[in-house]
Formats: structure tokens, sequence, C-alpha cells
């Protein structure tokens, strides 16, 4: 298999030298995603020459401890051929400890990267990486402004990568983006949302856009309706503590899902560039109504799993997960019907559902199209039309149409038109990691969320909150597609997919 | 594998008692088609209990002997277990000794069968099937009409089954209808047109009717033209004499081609009966204007193919074939650049193309659409999305559309969807006279070409003959996709599928 981002090198983009500073940078994120992924970029020539990386944690620790950690992060975690990566990565990697709030330590981390940019090379290029728990970004972005560290000139570039959850609801997430906008400015930020670095997302502008088939039917007139789909089938995994404070609507819904939505609703942006294509995306959450309590109870169903057996285990319910408070009003499951009230989608409803304990790992977008206006084929009840753009696993796109069953009487049968990524490029998708690290290094902002469009999802996110106040999740078996009252949120002829 | 006429049985829709009276019954088209149909059809038991085939023709034979010539091309011909049907038809197969011409061979056909009917029961519905050379077919039905044999009452049915070619050009295809007419009513004609037996052809309206997303698509709006192809890899193999009064145009294209064309480019009929399907499939022949004479140049061309090497092989030139004459003027490919006048399709043209001694043996049809409007990939030339129908091999649907590339670039490949039909029902598609013969005794005329059909095939196809007297046909050689020319026919940015 050839990594498909060593095409990048073909077509010239190349990102130039640079420091990526990991604040956090002995935590579970680190040594997961990020490293491994660097790993699995040098690996395939796609790091610049000059390249270090500084980790910024609290705990005292010698260069040599550090690389120790990340090299079993990387065994553990990384892809094949990342190790390696890692070996030709390992003498470029040190580490700063300081305090997050200590303004002392952003002074000696400059520098310790002035020394680093002289021995290895990577000029003034600094990325800066929040890879903290949020309640250090605060203190984070006010030292790196106080120290200079946010300061971009003509001829060196600092920018901010910053880690989900962005805020916990509108107005903690305007304040954090106040506090980034103090020490950034706006097209120094990278807002990540890792959904966005997955093939099958990207391939959704594409689908629509380089296609002449897709966009006339791209509408109310013939799409009944869509279902956006996030399942896991895990539960919250020792988790349990981080998860009371958010719940699938914030953990998944407000980022992910509507992410996901923005994509498949939006206009056909102008150009390709990072800002057109935000534009449109933000236009989708603009045309979404905050809901108001009342309306809150027949647009949404809240969920949470309670002890069932999966596979012929018993698992525990959600209030009996470690870290989980008996009283918690926390849900593990939620499904909201949206409108987008614009020329294009208006009446047309948007289904968008996540949880934990389901019975399958699955994402998915489902267009259901109308049915023919008119019935010829008398004998038979036809099924609507389905697009299905699989995110994972098994990425592809499949049609589901009605044909002729072979025989002397027009019968008509559900059959699939398959497309599959893996066996049609004849390589993995990238790591969605890999490709947003190296599109920031870039300098393209395309699939990181811009401050306006993490706003407007708090917005509606938070109405639906408001809405929750007063009452409790309803229960699902753990392994079950969640609770009843979701078949009934779709409206009369609509069933939920169980891909 | 289960033969999927089968299904019928389950349906209700079963044939009544019959017998089936071929004319030509020693020729080739009863051996290799018609009875080996029927063997097969009688294996799966979908042909009713009281049946019989009455062989009529010329020569001197015994019932025994006739029988025997039969078993012998079922065995050759026949489908897998034709051989045990044909030994459970064996003994309801008779033959009777008459010259097409001869009056009192018909009387004797009348009392034959009402022998026949009083032993096998068959009642005294009649299928009378001309499987002769288009010469006798004059004779024939006088003689079937004065002998009373194309009389039907209330009880029983009587019904002629013609096949093509369905006269030689207007003037004679409007004798024959006179003919028919005189002898029998509209309702009782079933004209043969094999092609629309295969079920990938009949597969076209269920895909467009039965579906939400084709129909919206299927005009002139968003589809830049049609490629219909049927390509044979065989030249004239020993048929030069009939071939030399046939040609392409009159052999394939006014039949087989403009059949599927009307399928491709009706309106959607009121309800599937048969007139209402018929009805629409004419109105497209009626909006495709004749040719001027000097119109024809520029938008047909005619082609014969020269001596070359296939595979290796030398092969012969048309002219070099026996029984072709040395100053033939006959094309064995022909290429023909259509406009439908109506609202749906004016200014998309359909090109039709058909011709001996390609590369490949295939039939198919192509719907190419439109490019999007906006080049938002700009660095990909995006080749058109093609939906493509399959009817033979490997019958089934692909969709062509462009996705992208994995990797960190926006890169845009042309990508196939895929559905057959083997794979997705598990069973072969019926044989298109199994169909096609169990339609007519059933009664369903919608897969057979009505008179208005069969004489505004032959005015279009006339007028492209009249342009043609003037010039000779261009050579290509054996083995490759016809004349030159044929690719300019297509005008600019389009180019014609290489199966």
């Amino acid at each position: 298999m050839v990594n498909p981002l060593a095409e990048e090198l073909q077509r010239g983009r190349r990102a130039a030298p640079c420091s990526l500073v990991i604040f956090g940078a002995t935590g579970d994120l680190t040594h997961r995603k990020l490293v491994p992924a660097l790993a699995g970029l040098k690996r395939d020539g796609l790091l610049p020459a000059g390249f270090a990386v500084v980790g910024f944690a609290r705990r005292e620790k010698t260069d040599e401890q550090f690389r120790e950690e990340l090299a079993a992060g990387v065994a553990e975690h990384g892809r094949t051929g990342a190790g390696e990566g890692f070996d030709a990565l390992r003498e470029s990697i040190f580490y700063h400890r300081s305090s997050f709030e200590d303004g002392d330590g952003y002074a000696a981390l400059g520098r310790r990267l002035e020394a680093v940019e002289r021995e290895l090379g990577t000029t003034g290029n600094r990325m800066l990486y929040l890879a903290t728990p949020p309640s250090a970004y605060s203190g984070i972005l006010a030292n790196l402004r106080d120290a200079g560290l946010s300061q971009e000139s003509s001829d060196r570039f600092a920018r901010v990568v910053v880690e989900k959850p962005f805020g916990h609801d509108l107005e903690s997430a305007r304040a954090l983006n106040a506090q980034v906008g103090a020490a950034f400015a706006e097209d120094q930020v990278y807002r990540i949302d890792h959904y966005l670095g997955k093939e099958t997302v990207q391939n959704i502008l594409a689908m629509r856009f380089a296609n002449g088939i897709f966009e006339p039917l791209w509408n109310g007139n013939f799409i009944d309706h869509v279902q956006i789909t996030v399942a896991e089938s895990i539960g919250v995994e020792g988790r349990g503590a981080y998860f009371e404070e958010a719940g699938v609507l914030r953990d998944m819904i407000q980022n992910h899902l509507l992410q996901v939505l923005t994509l498949v609703a939006m206009e056909p942006p102008v150009s390709l560039a990072s800002n057109h294509v935000r534009d449109e995306k933000v236009k989708v959450l603009h045309a979404i109504r905050s809901f108001a309590p009342h309306e809150v109870a027949e647009n949404t169903v809240r969920g949470r799993y309670t002890k069932d057996f999966v596979g012929g285990v018993e698992v525990p319910g959600y209030l009996d997960e470690p870290g989980v408070s008996s009283d918690s009003n926390t849900e593990t499951y939620a499904a909201v019907r949206l409108e987008i009230h614009n020329w294009r989608w208006g009446g047309t409803p948007f289904f968008l559902r996540s949880g934990k304990r389901l019975p399958r790992r699955v994402s998915e977008i489902a267009i259901h199209f109308k049915r023919p206006p008119h019935h010829l084929f008398a004998n038979n009840d036809l099924s609507p039309n389905i697009l299905l753009l699989r995110i994972q696993p098994d990425e592809g796109i499949s049609l589901r149409f009605g044909s002729k069953v072979p025989g002397p009487d027009v019968n008509i049968r559900d059959v699939r038109m398959d497309f599959r990524y893996g066996s049609a490029f004849g390589r993995e998708s990238a790591d969605a990691y890999e490709r947003l690290l190296l599109d920031a290094m870039l300098g393209d902002s395309t699939l990181f969320a811009r401050r306006d469009e993490v706003e407007e999802a708090w917005r509606i996110v938070d109405s639906i909150h408001a809405g929750w106040r007063d009452f409790h999740p309803r229960g699902y078996g753990a392994g079950t597609w969640g609770p009843e009252q979701a078949d009934r949120l779709l409206g009369a002829g609509r069933v939920w997919r169980r891909p």
C-alpha cells in the first residue's frame, strides 16, 4: 500500500520547516494519536526536513525519558512503518518541563525554541498544539500571548491548534474564542474536528460538486429526509467522570454530526478556498433555528443505556459505570430532528443520532429519496431509493434502487450498486490526524472549524439542553439501537436504518 | 439456479391450454430457438397441461422423424435440463406436411388441429408462429384467413407470431401489415423482436419508473447524449446472401436499436398495460423526423469491414464472403445520430451504432450526463458521469462518477458503482424466447412491436437509405470499432465508448 499522502510531494504542496510544540505532551492524545501520526508522516517523507517536536508538560522528565515513552506509544498505536518513522524523528524531539500557568516557563520555552531552531533549521515557524484538558487552555493562551509566542511576522508563522471540546456551551465557547482571539488572529487558529479528516467526509464535497448527477437531486424536491448516524458499540470505558460533564449531545452531535450535516447540506461554494467553504457551512447553521423549550420534547430523544446482555455477556448500565453519579442526568444516546430553513431544504428534515453501547460501531450518512410520484408497479411495495455514504467501517458509497427481478413478471426488488474506497484505489485511507496535522502545517484551514461555526453549533445545542433540563434520559438496553421513542421521532413512513 | 420464469406460477398468471403451429418447422429458428425454448418452459412446468406443437413445412417427414430432428436441436442448443423437458413434450409434437401456398394443406391442418385438440385437451386456442422466410408470409396469411384459422371466438384465441424482418422498407412493411390485418385484428398479432425479451431491456422501464432518482435527471437538462451500441464480433457467417439484401441498418437498427431507444426515451406511461406502453414508445418515433437526403451524410456513417487480422488470424473482408456481390453496396456497420424533437429531448442527440466484425460482442446503453456547470476541482479534468445499462454480456448497471482519491489533495478520479444481475439475484436471466413465447400464450403484447411502431421505424430508416443511395460504405478493418468517420459524428468533446 502506498501512503496516499505521498502524492502530496508530487503536487508541490510542501510544508515549510517548523517546530511543533505540544501542550499536554504526556497525555493520551499525544501518545495515541499525535506522535504516531507524525511518525507516519515522517516515515513517508511528508514532514519538512527542518522539523522538531517540543513536548510541554508539568512532570519532570528528560528528553530521553520522553522519547522512550513516545516510542512505546508509537509501537502500540502507530500504523505499519511508524516505528521506523519515529526512529528518524527521535533526535528532533525534546521535552520542556513547566506548569501551564507559569509565565517563566513560556519565556524559557521561547529560548528553547530558538535553540532548537538554530540546531535543526526549523526556521521560526511554530505550531502550538493544545492537547491538554480544556481547563488549561485559558492559562496557556494568555501565557503564549504574554511571551510573544503567538506573534507572526512576514517570514514566520505561529499557528495554534485547539482540540475539542471547544467550550461546554455557547457562553464558554464564546469566552474561549475571546481568549484565543486575544492571542491569535482567526487565520492563525486551527480548531480540530478529526471527523473532517476522514476521507469519506472529505469526499462529500467531491461527490456533490465534481459530478453532474447528484446536485440536481440534492434538495427537498427529491430528498425526503437525511439520516446521519455515528454509533459506538463501546460504553464510556473508564471515562465516566469526563462523560458525566459532556453527554452525547456535546461530545458528538455539537461537533462531528453537525459538521457532517453542514457538508451534506451546504450550497456549492464559489471555490474550495477555506473561507469560501466555511462561509457556506456556517450558512447552514444559521438556517437552523434554536428550539424553544417546548419544542424540544417532540424534536429530540435522549437515552441512557441500561444493563443488558451483549453477545451473551452482561455489560453494566451507564449508572453503574465508575465515575458516574447515581443521580446523573447525562445522556449516552441522542437523536435530533433538525429543519434547515432555506430554499433548498425547507420541509426536509435531517435526523442526527449518536450513542454508546449501540449494536455496531458505524458512521454513515443516508440520503433517503422520495418515492416516485406515480406507482406504475402496483404489486410492488417500493422502498425509497437511498444513497449511502459510509464513513466507517468499510468506507464507500452505495446506492439502493429498485430493479426488475429476472422473470416473466414485472417484479421489483431492491438492489445495491456499490463502491468501496479500499478496493477502488488499492490504498488505505490516510489517518485523519496525519491529514489534519499536514494541513495545519500547510496553512490550509478548510477542514478546521471556524469561530462562527463553533458558536452557531453551540447555539443550537444549547437550546436543546435548555429543553432537556426538566426530564431525564430514557433507558435503552445496552446493545440495542436506542430508546423506542426515537422511532416516533421520524414520523410516519420513515424508519431508522439498522446498519 | 431457479428458473426465474417459475415465479410465474406463484403469481397466478398461467397460460391457458393451446396448440402452437410453427410454419417453417424444419428451419433454423425452430431448431435453435423455438423448440429449445419450449423444452425449457416444459422442464420448469411453465407450459399449460394441455399443449401441443404442430410443425408445418414442405418436406415429407413423419412425426417421429420430426421429433428426432428437434431432439438433436434441443441437445445442441437447449439450456440445462431442456433435454428432459423435450422428452416430456415429445409425444405432443406432430408434423404436418404441406406447401405454404396450398389451400388444401390448411384445411387439412384445421382437421389435424381438431384431432390434436381432442386427443391432448388443448381446447381450441391456437398460436400460429411464422418462422419462415418473409417471402412465405403472404401466402400463409391468406391461406390461414381462407381456412378460417385466424378466427377467434369468445372461448378460444387465435394469435399469430411474426418473426423479423417485418418488411424490407416502409412500403413492404405496410403491405405486409395490410396482409396481416386482412387475416388478424391487431390485438391478435405478436411481432417478435427478441431484444425486448432480454432482462436488461425490460429493466429499463423498472429502473426509470420504479425509482425516484433517475427520472428527474432523465432529460436534456442533465443528459448530454445517449449512446446505444449493439456490436458483434462475428462476420456474416455464411449468411452473406441474406445479408446482402439487408445490411446493418435494416437488420439491427430498424428493430433492436430503435426499440431500445424508445424505451430509454419514452415518457412515463399511464400504466404498464400493453397499449399504454406502446403508445408512449411510438410517440418517440413520431418525434424523430425523416432525414432529407442532404442531411444523411452528416448524421450517419456506414461502413463495411475489410480483410484484417483478428487475434493473429486473418479474416476475410465482407466483399470476399460467400454470397456477397463484388459490387455490393451493403453496410456491415452503421452509426446514426438521431434527434428526438420533443420537450424532454430537444437538443440531446441519441447515437446508435451497430456492426459486425467489431472487437467485442457487446450491447449497452450509455447515458452520458452533462458536466457540472461550475468546475470547483480546477486541477482535475473531470469526465462526465455515465450510467451504463449493460444488455450483454455481463448484464447489469454501472454508474461512473468522480470520487476523491484518498490523500491530502483534492484529487478526483472516476470510479464505478456496479450492480450485476447474476450475482444480485443468484439466477440466470430467462432466455428471451422463453419469455416471449410465454407472454404470447398469456396474451400480453407489451414486449411485441405494434404495427405503427414498425412502420414509423421504417419511415426513419427509409429516409437514411434514400440518402445512402449515392455513396458507398467506408472500409474499416475487421476487428476495429468501425470507420474513423464515426468519431466525428459525435461532435466536439464526445467520444464513443470502447466497451
